[in-house]
């Protein structure tokens, strides 16, 4: 292998996942494709890193200032998210109308990353503005998650917001014998009635 | 997300294997990286597409004139494959000493691809050179590989030139019942004594 199909190799390795086969496979795939298939990547990458940046606002990536989310929806509902994947992944369902902000990270006192290292400051300071109605916590349900949700209540318990968090309970389409404990035991604890009153 | 990050996630999708998902953690993985991160990835395919041509003996990829392969290796053998990548293959097992030659695809009628669509003709030529004393043919086994085979054995049956094809069987760690019935009836056909004579 040529030494700059090894660097390219290399390169795509470092992306989440991806071992030496599958990046040989892609540096393979675009020698294939040709001279076009590397314009396109190489031009993709170059726009993004030369125009994407945080948003001010709800420091997602964006292109723009501020970013759509924030100039065309209402900021009554912001839902706190720890990365801007995560956005990605809320939208898709298609069922939240509001605003975003991510913090980018959660609160890890063994790494070191504090309040001050993520975006904490200026979520309290959004909420003082005045707008925000509710706020939906959608961490991960771990350990640092929950840390970061209880120092967040903390910091905003003298603003007239209403605070929420994800439901945790049984994924749709997963089987019940290979589910963890600890969900299975919040799905019973957090039991609804059935049918629901409507 | 933004019009930027967009492009990059389709020009991602462009790789094989890559659904918008996988796209878009590549690409939100890079931006959580930062600037170095990008500037690797561009920086490598970059000097790819600038430097890797096919070699003019082998056709393999290369950025020198001959690959350092056909530099080095003795072309008493020569392994013929389809694609560059088989080559990364077989160099993984590391039993093959000697050189190689991509036919860049294999014969199909129905998709219009013959012999002037593929390095046959320089195969033949590398041949009739004298050099060469045995040909391993290590194309997939269809039947487009198969007629591959014929034609190329066919063109050279005036050359002095050793052809053999690699062994069919049964892959090592495979199981018998999840086997398909072709390779198993090969393997049985091609059955060895055991223990093998020394």
């Amino acid at each position: 292998m040529s030494d700059a199909i090894h660097q390219l190799v290399e390169a795509f390795r470092r992306l989440p996942g991806v071992g030496r086969k599958t990046a040989t496979r892609y540096a393979y795939a675009l020698l294939a494709d040709g001279d076009d298939a590397f314009g396109a990547l190489i031009e993709a990458l170059t726009a993004v890193r030369e125009q994407v940046h945080p948003c001010q606002v709800c420091h997602d990536w964006t292109d723009e200032t501020p970013c759509a989310i924030c100039r065309e929806r209402s900021p009554r509902a912001v839902c706190v998210v720890e990365q801007p994947g995560d956005i990605v992944a809320i939208e898709r369902g298609g069922g939240f109308a509001g605003q975003y902000h991510v913090l980018r990270g959660v609160l890890n006192p063994l790494q070191g990353i504090g309040v001050s290292d993520l975006t904490i400051d200026a979520l309290v300071r959004r909420v003082q503005g005045g707008d925000v109605e509710e706020l939906i916590l959608a961490l991960s349900p771990t350990r640092e998650g929950e840390a970061t949700c209880q120092v967040i209540a903390r910091m905003l318990v003298d603003q007239p917001v209403r605070i929420s968090r994800l439901a945790y309970g049984v994924p749709l389409g997963g089987q019940l014998e290979s589910l963890d404990e600890a969900t299975l035991s919040l799905a019973l604890e957090h039991r609804r009635g059935y049918p629901e009153v409507r």
